[in-house]
C-alpha cells in the first residue's frame, strides 16, 4: 500500500478525501488525515478499511516528522502559513508534497533544494488558485501552438450561491471563509492593463468600476478587480500582453450595494471599537454618520451617501436589518468588520439544503494572420450539499488528482511549482472534466476595449 | 556664558535662533548652532558675537556626545525620528531638553532616567503640538479653578497662506512639508466624540464631513477631522467629556476639490507607478480612470465623479494644469502622491514675497452653575516673509522661551513632559504676547451639537 498523509480535515477536504478512498483498493493507496482535531476526520473516513485518522499538532515536531516519514506524499490543506514547517520536514525526509495554497516567499526558497532532490512540490492546485492557472494555460498555449499571440487576457472567478439557494435581495451567501468577503480588496489599490495602459482602482471605487459578465444558462453576473491582476503575467509569459484583468464575480448589484458599507468605513478591520459589545446593529450603523439629536439614522444614511427613496439598495439594507434598535453586537473589542460580518452572517449564512456554486470565466484574446480572435470559456459547478460544496469539489478534487498523479509518476518535472505545465493541466483537467468539470469555450467576436481600433 | 545647543538649523529655526541672540547680551548666552549642512546656521547666526555653527553629525556618537557635554542645555530641532540619540546623551550627560516633537515610545521611556536625574525633558512645545495645548489648557484650568464641568473642547489649527498672498482657487499654498499635506489623513480612520458617543470618518469621507468656522477679521474657515481627536482626553483630564474633536482648517472650499483626488486614488503613497518618469501630467490622471479610445480624459473625470458642467472645482483643476499633455511627471517609480505632489508645487510654492499665516480656534464648553457655557478662543499669525515665516515664529518661539525658562530655573519640575501645567504656560504664553501671539476670548452661547437638548 502507498501511503498518503493528508493534513488537515477542514471544509475543503470532504472531496479530496472521498476521491482517494474510491481510488484506494485500485491503486493500493492507504489514506491517513492527520489533524489536530479528528471529529471531521473521522466523519470524512467513515471507517473506511484503507483509511485511518491520527491526531497530529503541526507545532509538535517529532509527531510531525513521524508521520511525515511514513507517507510516500503529503498533502497539506492547513491554512497557508502552516505549510512552511511540513514543507521543510518533505525536504528533509525526500517527500513530495501538494497544498491549494498560494507559494509563499518562504516556500519560493525551498526551489532549490527540492529541485535538487528531484522533488515535485505541487502548490496553487485548487480552484482559484488552481483550476484557474490550468484552464487557461490549456487555451494560451494552444493559442501559441497554432502561432497566435495574446492581446487580452481577463479572467473572473465567484464563489457563490446556487440558483436554486439563492432566495435573498443580494444575490449571495457566505460560502467560504466570510471574513475574507468582508475585507475583500484592501490592503492596496487594484492594478491592471487595458490596452497597454496601467489603471490603478483604490478601494473606496472598487465596488463601482464593475464589468458585466454573462454565461449561458446563469445569466449576468458582474466582476470587480482583484488587487493585482498582473501577478501571473511573468509566469504565463503575457509580458507583451495589452489587457491583463482579474476579478472577482458577483451577482449584478452586489458591488453597489456593498459599496456603500465600503464608503461608510464598515469593512474597516484596522481598529477595534472601545464599546462595541454593548452596541445595537442601530448603533454601530449610527458610529459611521454624524451626530444629530433629532434625525434618524436612516436619514442620515441616505443623506451621507444620497440614496434615493425608491432605490433597491435600500430594500438590501433593510433585508440586513441593520438599523435593529435590539440585535446587538455582543463582540467585545471588535473591529468595524468583525461586527459587519456578524450582521451578515445572521442573513447570508446557508441554511441546512442550501448549495453553493463556483463559476469562473475566462476571455483569450488573440492575433493571427494579421487578425484578432477572442475565445470566452466559463464553468460553473454546482455543490451537492452542505459537506460536498462546488467550493470543496473544485479545491479538492485537483488535488486529489494532482497527488495520485504525482505518486504514479505521471507529473515527474522536480521543483516548488504551480500547474501551468501540459504535463500537469492536461491529466488534470481531462479528468475533472469526468467529474463535470468541463470548461465551455467559444469563439466570440474580438472588441477588446478598442473595438473601432480607433 | 551658559551655553544653549541648537540641533538643527532648518525652516523652523530662524526665530528660535534670533530670538535667543537677542537675549544673548542681558542673559549671558552663547548659542551653539550645529547641522551637518551649516551654510543656513551661518545665515542666521549672521556673526553674531554671541553664537558659533557647527558641524555636527548626530549619528556620529563622539562629536555629538562632546557637543551635548560642553553645553548647558540642549534643543533638538531635527525630524522627530533623530532625537531619541540626543535624548539618551543629555540623560548621560544630564542636560536638560527641549524638542517641538510628539513624545515617542522611546522618548516616554527615558522619564524614569530623566525624573531621577532631576532634569526637565520639555516636548511638543511648538505650534501644534505645543501653543494650542498650553492655550487650551490656560482656558480649561480656568474654567475649572471657577468650578465649571468641561463638556466639550474642540481644537483646530491650519497652516494656511496670509489673505494678501491668498490669490489662488484653493485659497492654498504650501507653507510647510508638501508631503504631509498630501497624505493628511491617511492611514486609519479619524476618531472623535460627539455629545457622548464614538465617531468614525474613513478616509474616504473625511474631506467631505467638515465643520465651518468663523474667525473675526479673517472671514470662514472649514476643517476636517484629525485622526485621533482622542490622544489627549486623558492627559487633559477630559474623560467625561461629551464631545471631543480635533481637526486641521483649510479655507471653505479646499476639502471638497481635495476629495476629488482622494477618490480616485491619486494621493495614495502605498505603490509606485512603473513608467511614471515618462508619463504626461494627463497620462498621470488617466491612470485612474477607465480606459476608452476615444472618450476624453477630462469627460471621463467629470463622470467619474459626477462633476456639473459650472462646478467651481472643475476650475480648481484646470488651475493645476492637470490635464496638460506636455507637462512631464519626470519622477522615476514614483507613487500617486509623490505625483500629485510634484503637480501641486507647481502652482502652490510661495512666491518670495508670500506670506504664511497660522490660524488655531479652539472651543471650550462647560457647565457651570447648572447652566451651559462656550467660551471661544481664537489666535491668528502672519508672517514676515520666507524666513521669518508664522510658522517658523509659532514653532520657535515657544522653544526658546522654555528652554531661557529652564535654563533660569522657572520650569523645574523633572520628567520628560508636554506644556500642560501652569508653571509652564503661564510663563511663556504672557511672553508670546509680546510678540502679538494673543488668543482673542469670548463668550458665545453654548450650543454643543444638542442646542435644543431633546
Amino acid at each position: 500500500m502507498r501511503k498518503i498523509l493528508v493534513i488537515g480535515s477542514g471544509k475543503s477536504t470532504s472531496y479530496l478525501i472521498k476521491y482517494l478512498l474510491e481510488k484506494s483498493h485500485e491503486e493500493h493507496l492507504h489514506i491517513i488525515v492527520g489533524d489536530i482535531n479528528i471529529q471531521n476526520a473521522r466523519k470524512l473516513i467513515n471507517n473506511h478499511e484503507n483509511a485511518n485518522a491520527i491526531t497530529l499538532d503541526v507545532f509538535d515536531q517529532s509527531s510531525r516528522r513521524a508521520a511525515i516519514e511514513n507517507a510516500d506524499i503529503v498533502v497539506s490543506m492547513l491554512p497557508a502559513r502552516f505549510h512552511i514547517e511540513v514543507a521543510k520536514d518533505c525536504v528533509t525526509l525526500g517527500k513530495n508534497m501538494v497544498t491549494a495554497s498560494y507559494v509563499s516567499d518562504e516556500m519560493q526558497k525551498l526551489n532549490h533544494a527540492v529541485t535538487e532532490k528531484g522533488l515535485v512540490f505541487m502548490n496553487e492546485i485548487g480552484v482559484d488558485p488552481g483550476i484557474d492557472h490550468m484552464s487557461a494555460m490549456k487555451v494560451i498555449d494552444n493559442i501559441r501552438d497554432k502561432g497566435g499571440k495574446m492581446v487580452l487576457f481577463e479572467s473572473f472567478t465567484g464563489g457563490l450561491v446556487a440558483p436554486e439557494s439563492d432566495n435573498n435581495l443580494w444575490n449571495y451567501k457566505f460560502t467560504w471563509n466570510p471574513r475574507n468577503v468582508v475585507v475583500a480588496g484592501q490592503g492596496g489599490a487594484a492594478k491592471f492593463l487595458q490596452e497597454g495602459t496601467y489603471k490603478y482602482i483604490p478601494y473606496n471605487r472598487l465596488f463601482r468600476r464593475t464589468e458585466f459578465l454573462d454565461v449561458e444558462g446563469y445569466g449576468r453576473f458582474e466582476a470587480y478587480a482583484n488587487r493585482d491582476s498582473l501577478k501571473y503575467q511573468d509566469v504565463y509569459g503575457l509580458n507583451d500582453i495589452k489587457t491583463l484583468y482579474r476579478g472577482t464575480m458577483r451577482r449584478v448589484g452586489f458591488s453597489r450595494a456593498w459599496n456603500m458599507f465600503v464608503q461608510l468605513g464598515m469593512t474597516d478591520d484596522s481598529y477595534t471599537i472601545d464599546d462595541s459589545e454593548n452596541m445595537s446593529y442601530r448603533d454601530y450603523v449610527n458610529a459611521f454618520l454624524p451626530y444629530s439629536p433629532t434625525d434618524s439614522v436612516e436619514l442620515k444614511f441616505r443623506h451621507a451617501l444620497k440614496i434615493d427613496q425608491d432605490d433597491i439598495v435600500w430594500d438590501k439594507l433593510e433585508e440586513l436589518d441593520v438599523f435593529s434598535k435590539t440585535k446587538m453586537v455582543e463582540l467585545k473589542k471588535a473591529t468595524p468588520a468583525q461586527i459587519l460580518q456578524k450582521i451578515l452572517m445572521d442573513s447570508w449564512t446557508l441554511e441546512a439544503d442550501d448549495k453553493d456554486m463556483i463559476v469562473m470565466y475566462h476571455k483569450f484574446g488573440y492575433e493571427l494572420n494579421g487578425k484578432h480572435h477572442q475565445i470566452d470559456s466559463t464553468m460553473v459547478t454546482i455543490g451537492e450539499d452542505q459537506t460536498y460544496t462546488a467550493m470543496a469539489k473544485t479545491v479538492g478534487l485537483p488535488v486529489a488528482i494532482a497527488t495520485l498523479a504525482i505518486l504514479n509518476e505521471v507529473i515527474t518535472t522536480p521543483g516548488v511549482q504551480i500547474p501551468i505545465s501540459k504535463e500537469v493541466y492536461n491529466p488534470i483537467l481531462a479528468e475533472l472534466e469526468d467529474f463535470g468539470m468541463k470548461f465551455s469555450e467559444k469563439e466570440v467576436p474580438y472588441l477588446g476595449y478598442n473595438p473601432l481600433n480607433v
